[in-house]
């Protein structure tokens, strides 16, 4: 880190001596402008997301992986700048795929391209059955049972793509409860069309079905879905097989990694940022959320590394399994419900590497601070309250104050929970522009002077 | 064919009344702009490419799906305006994957994704062994057998993106190579990177071992390839574990599936358009080359349903298993031998679906007839002699001299032999260019007077 501490030194005196020239308002602020010049020019996330992705690979809660990821985070965070690095352990039942395959019986053999849904049922060999579609969720909502029992369920949702990610909030309500409706109006099983964007032959998987007593449950890709609604449409009966075989050990575990910078003036009250380690088996988890690891661990270790502390803490949270029901989330909000109150700033970064366009703050004065120093970012402000992300649900939900830096997702979801989720996809400048956006909002929530 | 015959009248009588006003230089340039103009209306192409795939789906060769496409092609044929529909026996050895999965098993443990080569062996149960890569099969023929012996090689040379194919035309040697030289110099397996253009984890099989005592080899895709090069980066040694299953049945057979309109003044003389019915097994062959069927098979339905025959016969041929070495192109070149003299013209449809924006006969009379009309849908025209397409070189190997029509191949090597080579690669309108060019050039090489 000796290099990173000069180059912070030299920034600060550059800075120091344009402050009559910069925008900025206050001290901090002037800070923050340096902070966030010097993490366009850092390679440090980048370096991060490749290292996760090769070193460690797809990393499925509670598996050999999942451990050897945080091995991973403990390593890389104990080699930085911080104060301490500790982990806090999760547990949850691990479910595992390991075989999954699917078929058009008849009229017109051929094979699907499927993935097996979280937490989802074995078929126990090959289950056939004649297929009933639905265009949408609300269709199997409104059908009788008669018409679904003894069969298999499809439903052909296509998600739309959107900037924001509202498209994949509409349609992924048909994984959760495709499964769930097919099962109480006695179906064999159910196939969604993948919750996704693109239309390549690699399934979304995702959790979709309840942990207790589940039904199989998988998603096609969207040219399998497209070519069993083009089959279905000829007006034969259409008969499919589906081949899944998981298990779902009871009692698996992992950990939250963390790491902490003690602020100098009051540091009791915590900044809390951060993303989760673990990730689906298909892909190797860059996107989803490498990515957001590599930011908030950059955006961390760039403030630890600076020549000046932070007045409040500034902590870092990798959180355990996400994926499959924020049981790290979940777990980090009840082990530290009686220090909730000092949690004073949360924020997750798990929306991918795409460019930060808008910062909302759920208070005004952040959001005002931090307006200019952001626009140089083409990042605008606002005051929207809304969620930090997925595993600061918990916070937040116990009152913890949020703010959200949002992302351009309009690929987002071509690639999120599919084997296509590799390093490949990320794009080294975009994810510059994450962190220095980041560095702005996280060193502007810990110096409120 | 009711309405077509109808609607072909009627342009008719529209294009003599504008023969004033059109740029023909004779009558039958005149009819050519008339069913240039009609195809471009017509959705033929993409009803037949739709059904093929649908209700056909993957049809390697020799297998049950092979022969539900060709009792497809022949009732499709049967049912339009032809004098003669009729097919020809062609033997091959079956070569068919049942399994196929890769993994590292260290440093790094974590899947790939491969897809095994055309007549590869099985490993029999996982063969594992330590990486030796080459970036370009140059440095894999330059190195010594000392180093190779014992390993799985891997090759890594990356597929230019071009308009013509021409990157593909210098990475395939790759694997035509690969296996060849690995096993003369004592390796154990070959992996190569995916000879194609994309970034999806949707590996591109393709014929690349010789049938008589071959090794296991595969690719991997891009993603693959390239994780498998950073882990290569760091230095350690890396083994990789492969488990591929494939069966070679050594007596196969398919049909080359034949049509024919009677040309009206010397049917002796042919003109022969056509495409391959096969596919690899992997996707639904909609560009490779159910594109092909339906472009040649709905130039020669046209031809067929217009009120007016050719001077000279037209004759289509679907040709049977070209994937796996031209085994139906050869079968014809051979069966017809006699009759070669006969065939003016030959030429394929094997591109996929990209727009045509050139016209090459070798001949310049069809060439600066079909200039002026062609010059509508922006394709310019060429001399250059070249290759009628792969099915064709047989034919041209004994003189039959061939026309191209050229299509922007950009995107053509993304899907090309991939899992994703599915209907929905397929530009409905593309589609439509490629008849209206089709119909032009087959009129006036039919029509010489």
């Amino acid at each position: 880190m000796k290099n990173s501490t000069i180059l912070s030194t030299l920034s600060l005196s550059f800075a120091l001596s344009l402050s009559a020239v910069s925008q900025a308002s206050d001290r901090q602020t002037g800070i923050a402008e340096v902070l966030r010049d010097e993490a366009l020019l850092s390679n440090h996330a980048w370096q991060l997301v490749e290292s996760l992705t090769t070193e460690v690979g797809p990393r499925l809660a509670g598996t050999d992986s999942d451990h050897r990821a945080v091995a991973w985070a403990k390593k890389k965070l104990e080699s930085l700048e911080f104060d301490k690095v500790w982990l806090e352990p999760v547990t949850f039942p691990i479910w595992q795929r390991s075989h999954e395959s699917a078929r058009i019986i008849s009229p017109y053999p051929q094979p699907l391209h499927i993935t097996a849904l979280g937490y989802s049922a074995s078929t126990k060999g090959e289950l056939s059955g004649e297929i009933i579609a639905f265009p949408t969720l609300a269709e199997l909502e409104a059908a009788s049972e008669d018409t679904i029992k003894g069969k298999i369920v499809f439903i052909d949702e296509a998600t739309q793509r959107t900037k924001d990610g509202s498209g994949y909030g509409k349609t992924v309500i048909m994984r959760y409860k495709g499964a769930t409706l097919t099962k109480e109006k006695g179906g064999l099983a159910v196939l969604i069309r993948s919750v996704g964007t693109d239309s390549h032959r690699l399934p979304h998987t995702g959790v979709g079905v309840l942990l207790d007593d589940p039904i199989p449950a998988a998603a096609l890709s969207s040219p399998d879905a497209d070519q069993l609604r083009r089959i279905l449409a000829r007006g034969e009966a259409v008969t499919v097989g589906i081949d899944t075989k998981v298990s779902l050990q009871a009692e698996g575990s992992s950990w939250n990694v963390i790491a902490q910078l003690d602020g100098k003036d009051t540091p009791e009250e915590i900044v809390l940022i951060g993303a989760h380690l673990d990730s689906w088996d298909l892909g190797t988890g860059a996107i989803d959320d490498g990515a957001g690891v590599a930011i908030t661990t950059a955006v961390a270790a760039q403030i630890a590394g600076f020549t000046e502390r932070p007045q409040r803490s500034i902590r870092l949270v990798l959180f355990a399994n996400e994926e499959q029901g924020l049981w790290g989330a979940k777990s980090y909000a009840k082990d530290h419900e009686t220090e909730l109150a000092q949690h004073v700033w949360a924020s997750e970064s798990d929306f991918g590497a795409g460019l930060i366009h808008h910062f909302d703050a759920n208070n005004e004065q952040l959001a005002s601070r931090a307006e200019p120093v952001l626009a140089a970012l083409d990042i605008t402000v606002g005051h929207e309250p809304g969620s930090g992300g997925p595993d600061i649900g918990p916070l937040s939900e116990q009152g913890v104050t949020t703010f959200r830096l949002r992302q351009n997702g309009m690929d987002y979801f071509d690639v999120h929970h599919t084997a296509d989720d590799t390093l490949d996809k990320i794009e080294p400048n975009n994810l510059k522009q994450n962190v220095a956006a980041w560095v702005v909002a996280t060193w502007l929530a810990a110096n409120p002077d």
